[in-house]
C-alpha cells in the first residue's frame, strides 16, 4: 500500500513538535510584546517586479499562475515572498498614512524559496522578524537595540547559547573604496560566501570575477578577518592605513553598537568583519548569529540595517534595522537531534474514561467540569476496559485518568497513570499540579 | 506620490486589527485545547492532481512554478490549498504511523482560492479547522462534539450570536434515490444553491440541467424546505412517504445528533434540510453557521463527516469529521463596521520618555525594570519635550508615560495620560491596573 510522500525541502512537524514550535513561537511573541513589538501579518504574494527588484534571490522565487485565468487577469504576475523584510517595506509605504512611527513590529510567517534543500535549507520556512523603522530619520540607538531584543529573545529560548556577530556595510564599502575597488557590490557578495568556499575560493573569485588584483584581494581577506569581543576591532582596522569617510561612519557605528552591547550577555557579542549578508537592501550595521556546537547548520538569526528599502520617492523615506529567527531552521535541527521536544502529544491533560456508550453524557459533564476550570481533557473515544483506556492515555502522554463513578459506588476517582497512584476526586474541585496543566517544552528527551 | 496598493481579495490589517484577530486566535485556541485537539500545521503546497480530485474548485487553485525550474523538477506541479481539511488527510496517510486515533486536531492556516474577490470572499484567507479522525470507524458521538465544540469556541468570541445549521446526506440523497433520481451529487449541488439565486431558479436548473421531472424538482424543494430546532424535522420527513435504507439511517443520525444538541444554547441549533455543502467529499453530517444580523454575509463556519477522504486502499481508513471557522469572513466584516477592535494600537503599556539621548541608558533600565515584572513598554525614540512624548504615547493609545528622574529630583513618576494623573512611582514595584497590563478586544467602538 503506497500513501502520499513528504516533499522535499516542505517540512512538516508531529503533533508533538508543532506543540513545542507553539511553545516556542509563544516565548517569542512575549518577549517581544514585553518590548513594544506589534504583530502584523502580510499577504503571502507580492508582484513579482517587486521581489526581482530586491535581494539576490530571483533564480528561486516561486510564481503563481490561476489554473483557468486569462493571461491579463488582475492577480497574474505575483510571487510568494522570499522573507518578511520585503513585504513589511511595502506595508509601510502602502499604509503610512494610517501608521505611527517609529512602527516596532513583528511577523510570525512562512516564506518560500525554490532552493535546493537541504539540512537547514527549505523551500517552506517560518520566520519571525522584528523590525523597528521610523518616518525620515530613525537613530542608530535602534541598531544597539535589535541586538538587544534579539539576545533577550533568543535567551529565553531553551536552545543552546547563541552568539551574534556584526559588522557595518559602511565598514567595508569605505575600505573597498579605500582599496579603489570598483564594483563593492560583487565584493560584497564574494566576500560572504568565506564560511561557504573558503579564503582561496573566495580570493581567487576576486581576482577572476570581480576584478581584484592579487594585493587587492590579500586586503579584503585581511579585513575579513578582523574580529573582536569589544570595539577594539576598529585599532585594527586603522593599522591597516586606509583612509574613506564612509568608512570612518562606519566605524562609528559600529563602534557605538558594540559599546552598547557591553550591557549584554558576555561575550556573545563579536564585531567580525567577514559578515556582510547577500543581500543588497542593507546600508549599515549587518547580524547573523550562530548557535553554540551548531556552527556548521549556519545563521539562525540575521539581519540589519536598510536606509533604503522603504522609500517612495519626493523625500518619503522610511528607514528600519531588524531582525530575521529562522525558526525552521532551529528547530530542524533541534527536533533531528532529539534536542527539542514536548512533555506531551496532546493539550490534553486529562483522559475522561468511558464505562458505557450509554453513560456518555456523564463522562462529558465530568470533562466540562474540568474545563470550565481551564483543565484540558477530553473524553475516551469508545468505552473499552480500563486497562485498554489507560494505555490509549499512555500513548498519548496524557498525565491523569478520570472514572466517573455513580454516587452509589462511592463517586470519582482520579489517577495518576505514571505512578499509579488513584484517589477520590470532585470534578468541581481536583486540580493537577502545576507542571502538568500545559504541554511544556523538553530538551534532549523529546517523546519517541 | 504613487506608492503600492492593495491587492484585491488579499486583505492585510492595521497593526491595531491584527491585535484584535490575535486575541481571537488565542481565545479559539484556548478553547480548542481544553478540548484536546491538538494544533498542527501543514505545507502551503499539495500535489495538483490531488487538488483536483477533491472538491469542486478546481478552476480557481492557484499553482506554482519556479522562475527558472526546468520542467521536469521536483516541484513542478504544486498548488496552494484551497481548504485546510484536504491537506489534513493527507498527512493522515502520510504520518499514519506516527499519530495516535482518533486524532483531535486544529489549524490555523491561510488558504488561496483565485475566487472573484467581492465581501466575504477572498483570494486568501484565514481558516480554523477543528476535526476528529478515527481508525477504521469513528462514532456518531463525535458529529455532535464537534458541534459542541463549534458552539463553545464560537460562543466564547466577542461576535454576534451563531446559529448553526445541521443536515445529513444521507438524508438527502436516501430522499433523491426515493424520488428515483440518478444523479444524486448534481442535485445536491443544484439545491445547495437555494441561498444564492432562490427557490424558481433551482426548480428550473433541476429540470434543465439536471434533467429532472416536474414533481422530482417540486418534491426536492419541498425536503429543503423542512426545518425544525429539535428531533421533530424527521416527522416532515416521514410525512413525505420516501422509502429508502440510507434515508433511515441519515434520519437516525441527523435525530441523534439534534438529541444531543439539547444540551447546548437553546435554539442555536437547528436542522434544516437545505444544507447541502458543495464539495464533494461530505458523506454524512454537515454544518452551516451564520450570525445573527450578518445573515447576508453567508456560513462563517462549516464543516461536516467525510468518511472517505482518507483512504489508502486495502482497508486502512480514516473517518472524520470537522468544522471550519472562517476567521477573515469574520473579521472583514466586524472590521469593515467597526463592530470590533483593539484597545490600543500597541502591546506597550508604558512609554518610557526619555529626557536626552546622553540618558537613554536611564530610560531602557527602567524599561528593563517593568519588563521584568511582564510589564510591555518601550522607551521614547527620541528625546524631546514631554508634551510631545505624551502625545507620541497618545496616538499609539499607550495609557501611561513614565518620567525618569534623577535621584536629587525626587525620583520617578508615572502619569496616566488619559486621566492626567501623575505619581511618584518604583520601576521595581509600580503595576498598572489589570485592565490596562494587555491589549484587550474591545466591540463597537475601534480605535479609529
Amino acid at each position: 500500500m503506497r500513501g502520499p510522500r513528504p516533499l522535499s525541502g516542505f517540512p512538516e512537524w508531529l503533533p508533538e513538535q508543532r506543540l513545542a514550535e507553539q511553545e516556542l513561537l509563544d516565548r517569542i511573541r512575549t518577549r517581544l510584546e514585553l518590548h513594544g513589538f506589534v504583530p502584523i501579518e502580510t499577504r503571502a504574494v507580492e508582484p513579482l517586479d517587486q521581489l526581482l527588484a530586491k535581494g539576490e534571490t530571483d533564480k528561486e522565487i516561486y510564481v503563481l499562475r490561476r489554473l483557468q485565468a486569462e493571461p491579463d487577469s488582475d492577480d497574474a504576475g505575483l510571487g510568494l515572498h522570499f522573507d518578511l523584510t520585503v513585504p513589511f517595506a511595502r506595508y509601510v509605504l502602502e499604509n503610512r498614512g494610517r501608521l505611527q512611527f517609529p512602527l516596532r513590529r513583528y511577523q510570525m510567517q512562512k516564506c518560500w524559496r525554490g532552493e535546493r534543500p537541504q539540512e537547514g535549507r527549505y523551500r517552506e520556512f517560518l520566520q519571525v522578524d522584528a523590525d523597528i523603522v521610523g518616518q525620515d530619520a530613525l537613530g542608530l540607538h535602534a541598531d544597539a537595540e535589535l541586538l538587544a531584543v534579539a539576545h533577550d529573545v533568543l535567551g529565553s529560548l531553551p536552545i543552546p547559547p547563541v552568539t551574534v556577530l556584526v559588522n557595518n556595510r559602511k565598514v567595508l564599502e569605505g575600505c573597498y573604496r579605500a582599496l579603489g575597488l570598483k564594483d563593492t557590490q560583487a565584493t560584497l557578495r564574494t566576500v560572504d560566501k568565506l564560511d561557504k568556499i573558503g579564503a582561496e575560493a573566495v580570493r581567487a573569485q576576486l581576482v577572476e570575477r570581480v576584478g581584484l588584483d592579487q594585493a587587492q584581494a590579500r586586503a579584503c581577506l585581511e579585513i575579513a578577518g578582523i574580529s573582536s569581543p569589544d570595539a577594539s576591532f576598529a585599532d585594527a582596522v586603522r593599522a591597516l592605513g586606509l583612509h574613506d569617510d564612509l568608512l570612518e561612519e562606519g566605524l562609528a557605528e559600529l563602534t557605538a553598537v558594540m559599546r552598547a552591547a557591553a550591557r549584554l550577555p558576555a561575550g556573545r557579542t563579536v564585531a567580525n568583519l567577514r559578515i556582510a549578508r547577500g543581500l543588497d537592501y542593507y546600508t549599515g550595521t549587518v547580524y547573523e548569529a550562530v548557535m553554540a556546537g551548531h556552527e556548521d547548520l549556519g545563521t539562525i538569526c540575521a539581519g540589519g540595517r536598510y536606509d533604503d528599502l522603504a522609500s517612495a520617492g519626493a523625500g518619503a523615506r522610511y528607514p528600519g534595522v531588524g531582525v530575521s529567527i529562522g525558526v525552521t531552521r532551529i528547530l530542524g535541527r533541534l527536533f533531528g537531534r532529539g534536542l527539542l521536544g514536548a512533555s506531551r502529544r496532546t493539550p490534553s491533560c486529562v483522559l475522561v474514561a468511558l464505562p458505557s456508550e450509554e453513560e456518555r453524557e456523564r463522562s462529558e459533564a465530568v470533562a466540562a467540569a474540568l474545563r470550565a476550570r481551564g483543565i484540558p481533557c477530553e473524553v475516551a473515544d469508545q468505552p473499552a476496559r480500563y486497562g485498554r483506556q489507560i494505555r490509549a492515555a499512555e500513548r498519548k502522554g496524557i498525565p491523569f485518568v478520570w472514572f466517573p463513578v455513580g454516587e452509589a459506588s462511592g463517586g470519582h476517582e482520579v489517577r495518576d497513570i505514571r505512578s499509579g497512584e488513584q484517589h477520590p476526586a470532585d470534578p468541581g474541585r481536583w486540580n493537577p499540579p502545576d507542571e502538568d496543566l500545559r504541554v511544556r517544552l523538553v530538551g534532549g528527551d523529546a517523546p519517541a
